[in-house]
Parts: structure tokens; C-alpha cells; sequence
């Protein structure tokens, strides 16, 4: 950040009087740009003992697996998202949400709000973001091709709930330790 | 939003190619400048059957009574994030912490997280943000003169989850219906 997005001033890195954290703050009119967390929400979706898989046709991570998800805009609750997300990537309706887990990515600013949702009619096909879509059972997850640490541990957890039969909400953290390695912390 | 925090040019009101919503884009640059909403922290620290409540020193709701909240800064978990607040707005320590509701509010762009804790020692007293503190037990709570409707929502289902000693993670959204009116939706 260069410029205030107000008045178009320059903005310097300073703590503002009784903050205690750097922020930049417009040197002409004054105002603090905060920067904050985004909130990623998405679900997985259920049919007929499989879930929906996306394979991403955009960066980053093209080409890998994933769950619907994506960011959560102004103006709608994270479930909402969660089922918009579902109809852009893969043109597929979610009912019967629950929330599922909440993870916090502090190293890429990022909270994962994931759902479960039944799939409508077991519907679904590629939207504009995905190269395709999969019904997968268990045994067909793409384990060594996912898109990111957050969804392969939220599929882990829901095989494991599943397996037993009983879906709590997890949450936790994902830190990352190097370039190649992150830790799940669940709380 | 009027100029391009990066060059300094002027931005405008479009869609850009392969979105579905209006952005500000900036005409020199090119760069998209998407608004999100934020996650709101706090948590409900709890000390031999009573809560920590706030009473806050800054608007809005100047002298309202809160639970410590506050937004969620980059490179940090949302759980720390909520211990952080407490300690900033209450001088409190809060340890063992679950998280308790998950709540979106669209139309003021935030997505709340709260968590129960225990209150280290039963210690707290005012940080800057906070006139006084208090430690209610429920039939203390002031209710007429709690500072938002979240906080109302997330007190009405802790007391609830107390009454029968089962915690669960409570999650929903809440909806302007107009200027003084809220309607909950729990999911």
C-alpha cells in the first residue's frame, strides 16, 4: 500500500495514538487503512455416501482437487457464501447446512468457515472456475493431488467423524513451519 | 474508495471480466481492489459462575456493557485474536477456550467468532478501551445496556447451554429487518 484510497495522498507505516500495531495512515487527511483477516467459506457437499470434488482451472494450485470454497463477499452470511461458492465452481445446489469446522490460516491471513450440505439431486458440473467435477467415494479422494493443507485436513476429519457417525464443529490453526510443511493445531 | 492504494491513479465502479461484481479497478494500474468483511473475535470469560463483562470507553455504544471483542489482526488465529482482545480491553488471562457461536452479520460485513474461557485467577480490571469491568453473575447481566445485538445473542444462548450443562457450538446469521430491529436466524 502506496496511496490513500480516500484522497489519493501518500501513506506512511506508523502506530497510531493509542493503537499498538503499524498501519498505514494517509499523511494528508488522516485516515487508517486497516488490514485484516478474510474469511473463506465453503462445504462439502454429500451424495449418496460421496462428496463433490472441483478441479481447480485457476492458480493457485491449477489442476488439483478441491472442495467449493472461496471468499466470502460483503453482504452475506458464510453459509450463504458457502452454497454460492458450491453454484460458481460446480453449478450444484447445498441443503441442509451445518457447519463443520473453522480453521484460522495465520500465516496467509485467512479463517476457513467449511460446511456440510446434502447435493441436490447429486447435480453438478464444472463452472468457469473448475476443469471438472467428481462424485468421489472414500477410496477415490485424490489424497496426493488436493489443493490446499486446509482441505486435506478437513476431509480427514470428516472421514473420521463419518467413520464413527457422529459430526461435531472442529477448529483449530494451521501454522506453517517452512515452505513445505504446516502443523495442525485442534483446539 | 476513490484512488488506487498502489499507483495513486483514480478507480472505478465495474465488473471485471470473469467476476459477477461490481469492483473498484483502477484505470491506470489495473489492479482490483476487493472489499471483504471481517472477522469480529471475543470471547465470554467465565470465573466461578459469573462472566467478565466490559463496559466500553470508546463509540460506538459509548458506556455499553460487551464481552471483550474486537477484529481479528492479520497473523493471528482467531482464538488468540480473542484472548488478545481480552487482554487488551479487561487486563484478563483467559485460558481453556472453545469455541461457542459462530454468527455472520451481512449487513455490516463482519463474521463474529466467540469463544468460553476460563478467566485466569478471576483477574481482570479496565485497559484503555474499557471504562470499568465486572464480573455478573446471569441475574447481574445488564441486559437493557448491552452494547450489540450479537452480544445479546451469544449471552441468551450461553445462559441457555448453561442451564442444561451442555455447551455446543451455536452458529446463524443476523438480519437488519430495520433501524432498530434484528431477526436471528440459528442454523
Amino acid at each position: 500500500m502506496n496511496f490513500c484510497s480516500s484522497c489519493g495522498s501518500r501513506v506512511n507505516l506508523l502506530i497510531p495514538a493509542g493503537d499498538n500495531r503499524h498501519r498505514y495512515v494517509c499523511e494528508s487527511c488522516g485516515m487508517i487503512h486497516y488490514q485484516n483477516p478474510n474469511v473463506v467459506t465453503g462445504c462439502i457437499p454429500e451424495w449418496e455416501g460421496r462428496i463433490l470434488l472441483c478441479r481447480r482451472a485457476i492458480e493457485p494450485r491449477y489442476g488439483t482437487w478441491t472442495l467449493p470454497a472461496g471468499f466470502l463477499e460483503n453482504g452475506e452470511s458464510s453459509m450463504f457464501g458457502a452454497a454460492r461458492e458450491a453454484e460458481e465452481e460446480a453449478n450444484a445446489q447445498i441443503r441442509e447446512m451445518t457447519l463443520f469446522c473453522v480453521y484460522s490460516i495465520p500465516h496467509i491471513n485467512q479463517v476457513y468457515t467449511m460446511y456440510r450440505g446434502v447435493l441436490d439431486k447429486g447435480l453438478a458440473s464444472p463452472g468457469e472456475e473448475s476443469l471438472e467435477v467428481m462424485l468421489a467415494s472414500e477410496d477415490e479422494v485424490p489424497w496426493d493431488n488436493l489443493s490446499f493443507p486446509v482441505i486435506v485436513e478437513t476431509l480427514k476429519l470428516y472421514y473420521r467423524d463419518k467413520q464413527t457417525g457422529n459430526f461435531s464443529t472442529h477448529y483449530g490453526e494451521i501454522i506453517r513451519l517452512d515452505k513445505k510443511t504446516v502443523r495442525v493445531e485442534h483446539y
